[in-house]
């Protein structure tokens, strides 16, 4: 993007927000039911959000891409252009999106609210403490593991094995030294002293469960089902016998209310919720979406990752469980990932090569048979670049064609709307032609294993699936302890099909190797973790935090 | 209390409450001028409360307390009582209030927002995350812990020697196992393995320096100013060497304007910033102080602990750094507490006992002596309670009387503004009258021991105070250093004017042993600790955690 344009944070300065009563009366939402923190955030009411079940469901469209890599896919730009785009054309369209994480603001560079003509705002509000979502869950988090602490420091009344305490801390920051460390130290007064770590914020079960619930009834549930601890004869030890559900629930009761904000364009959106992408399933809350789809005609939104992990999470996890039909799928694409897939350097992706994006299209080939496997027509949305081709876009046109699916190029970073109206209307001719029949991968009654080597064969397309006696006898154990019929959420590099993350395009021969399996049982589902999964990252070496700070006219510099 | 009345939740769940809007507009805040959190709660901007320096200030109130006993005294209670008393005579008053702490909530049962008919509602919110101001401290405090181990981690440049990081973590919870900690522990990408440890987020210097800042750009200078460790040589490492200063005033930006909120009869309050009142000094923010004196001609406001500490940290660090200059002093003082100050148990305080009684005001009586030290009128007010009898009110009014000071009887609790109307009265009088002459109780330039000296035996009546060479050695270092000219902030028990919580009343004949001093560079004083202050808390055998819950009504039960 060579080309001289206002930066994001420019752009989204010089932007004319519209108040956020105005936004919410776009899509018939009465300003006494908004919550507002400000002129350009509010929460719907749970009252409103609640009763609008006589409403008919809009049509949901999934924006994911192609596996990602250094050179940039724009799935956050496109799902905000796609948007826009659709009330361009006159539909009554919302965006879903999940809420950025605060830590690693300050880690490295960029934000997360779009980019370009194509962003969400108030974007500093986005990319700081929003309406305290997430202060909330780590508060939360936080309570349940002082009073598993307490606990047996009045006398661990439940028998809990000091040594199999599954539940960490969590904090919304980037702190390597925190990951494994030693706690009550000090003596008699300060507990019993216990080996302990802290996750990120949005690492945490009580993430994805607020993510996944589908009311405060559901979310104390789920909170009871977790398990922190495990006693001596390896029985689970569950949050609820600490008792600590009911005041966890209380903690985020405001915050499972969806945040409305707005586009560059004054359309409404709503950013809720943030579960990581591995070892969760890495998409926007539940309560959003479904809000949405009640108050809109089309609602867009997007998952995390590649759509080998993204998609996947999103139809297997969090629509079968919340009962959700997606109607269109657009699969995002840049001829630059694609050359970086068919093997051409970071450094070399100014120079045209038709040769290297044919060869890299088996990346994009291989995405778009997987998610016709969930029965859900796809669309590709061509993120252009400005270095782009008319021979490398053509030739991926006409890739996308050969496998029976559409290939548009849009155009929002550098125009908003006008850059996505076509993909706009291709989406809007797919929901009415009505061809989406969406049913999940795997059927909830066969094994866990055996959910796992679906999604390896299937999605994936690895030969087989390697793990140890370990792994399957505890997976066994699960069945038979009543959690067989979950579905599974595999940890993986989304950066190929494999666990390599250097084995760009569309790989086969390989064997898929499960390290590790968790059980989230309040979020509802099992965690097969394929090599190293880093639940607590680190600064870097010159963190962006050095610079941010307020310039003379107030403003926030640095942090995007 | 025994008096059938509503419960506190069912007396603020009654209440009606007014749209900010309206409270506001009482006392003039334009709506546009609002950041609103709901319908309830608000922020002041930054460009309103910013320009308000050409209007007059009003009548600035102190409410302080004798020496708290088990018994109680009703501080909160009699603050927002008197500022209700204000209104309902026709002057236009505010009160200030500080915010509270969240994690404590979850401890012991009891909120911190008033009680009977004198409360500031919401009451929920303000006991839960209220606007974010504690999260977003939390945030930026462990920012620059984060700060500090990833410096280190990539080679410390800035020479920090690790056995000397004074800067700890926070987290806004009752965790006894957070006090003393290892972190970095598991090999080479986590870091230097090093002891560490957490305290409660009230316990912070950044809470300190959030509360004493003038504008964002004094919390920036004093961000930086503050010491989070020490090279070999003893050289200090400044936050502002790390360069988090920065970032950390962005994170604090919004949270820095005082939160409106209003009280049961719908008057207008601030509530803001809460910082401990032994570590600290205990007051809200001279942000919500200042300008509510813009706002308003009579501000009522309230500091922690009895007046030995809150009122002489109010005056001798707040006032004075502050350059406030408060027109009366109000005493709260109860038939029960002096009865247990003249050596009555708490079983047996339901009996008359005049005797007992007239022993107790000894320690009204050195308060009152002690307040006048400052320049400021008092009254006292007798926070009433249902077993008082006459003869003990009458025998406590005839004390003051000896003293030279009234004594009014308020009953605010029971029955809101009409209880506190005498004393509203005699306040505006004292105030009125313009007897005030407040200065500080010592100068600047005088040693940090001697300042230390001077509070020990001016105000807690101590013969000497001790303190080892290390101590004083210590001191001496910080005054070649130039910070001789801080105010010292006092760490003691709040039940005694002695270090013995066990020695009420107005004892004599003791020392004041000072067993460490600390440098908090960048709120501008030096702590002097006597005895064990415990910065982290645990929860109690039965937390309150293990009742709070949502009702069927979607209520919060368990909370107070």
């Amino acid at each position: 993007m060579s080309i001289k344009v206002a930066s994001d944070i420019e752009i989204a300065r010089a932007a004319a927000l519209e108040p956020i009563e105005t936004i919410a009366g776009k899509v018939s939402i009465p300003e006494k039911h908004l919550f507002r923190y400000g002129p350009h955030k509010a929460k719907v009411s749970a009252a409103y959000a609640g009763n609008l079940d006589s409403k008919p469901d809009g049509n949901l469209v999934l924006v994911t891409a192609i596996s990602p890599t250094p050179a940039g896919e724009g799935k956050t730009t496109t799902t905000v252009g796609l948007g826009d785009g659709l009330n361009r054309i006159g539909k009554r369209a919302m965006i879903c999106l999940r809420e950025p994480s605060l830590g690693p603001c300050f880690g490295m560079k960029g934000g997360a609210a779009g980019g370009g003509y194509a962003q969400v705002v108030p974007m500093e509000d986005l990319n700081l403490h929003f309406t305290g979502d997430f202060h909330a869950i780590t508060a939360a988090h936080n309570l349940l593991s002082a009073m598993i602490d307490n606990h047996i420091y009045w006398g661990n009344a439940l028998d809990i094995d000091t040594r199999r305490i599954v539940w960490r801390r969590v904090l919304d920051i980037n702190d390597r030294a925190l990951r494994e460390t030693v706690t009550s130290l000090g003596g008699v007064a300060n507990g019993y002293p216990a080996l302990a770590g802290f996750d990120i914020t949005v690492a945490s079960e009580v993430m994805a469960i607020f993510c996944l619930a589908t009311s405060l009834d559901d979310l104390r549930k789920r909170l009871g089902d977790m398990i922190v601890a495990y006693r001596r004869d390896r029985s689970p030890v569950y949050c609820r016998e600490l008792k600590a559900d009911g005041a966890m629930t209380v903690l985020l009761k405001d915050a499972m209310l969806p945040n409305l904000v707005q586009t560059l364009e004054n359309n409404p959106a709503f950013v809720h919720g943030g579960p990581f992408a591995n070892i969760a399933h890495g998409c926007n809350s539940v309560m959003a979406t479904k809000t949405a789809l009640k108050l809109a005609d089309y609602v867009v939104t997007e998952a995390g990752f590649g759509a080998d992990l993204g998609a996947e999470k999103f139809f297997d996890i969090k629509c079968r469980k919340a009962g959700l039909k997606p109607k269109a799928v657009v699969i995002v694409a840049t001829v630059r990932a694609l050359k970086m897939n068919g093997g051409v350097k970071k450094d070399d992706l100014g120079v045209e090569n038709v040769e290297a994006l044919k060869a890299g299209c088996a990346n994009l080939g291989r995405h778009i048979e997987n998610v016709k496997k969930f029965g859900v027509p796809a669309v590709v949305a061509i993120n252009h670049f400005a270095k782009d081709t008319d021979a490398e876009l053509e030739a991926l046109q006409a890739y996308a064609a050969s496998q029976g699916v559409s290939a548009i190029v849009c155009r929002h970073w550098e125009r908003g709307s006008e850059g996505t109206a076509e993909l706009a209307q291709k989406v809007v001719d797919i929901c009415e032609a009505g061809e989406a029949d969406f049913k999940p991968l795997y059927r909830e009654d066969i094994g866990l294993f055996e959910k796992i080597e679906t999604i390896a064969k299937e999605i994936y397309r690895a030969d087989s699936v390697k793990a140890d006696a370990k792994v399957r006898d505890q997976l066994t154990q699960w069945e038979e302890a009543g959690y067989g019929h979950l579905p599974v959420c595999i940890a993986k590099t989304q950066y190929s099909f494999t666990t390599d993350p250097n084995k760009r395009g569309a790989p086969v021969g390989f064997e898929l190797p499960i390290r590790e399996v968790r059980l989230s049982a309040g979020a509802g589902f099992v965690v097969g973790i394929c090599g190293e999964i880093m639940t607590m990252p680190g600064l870097p070496r010159v963190p962006a935090a050095e610079t941010i700070q307020l310039n003379a006219e107030g403003q926030i510099e640095g942090l995007f």
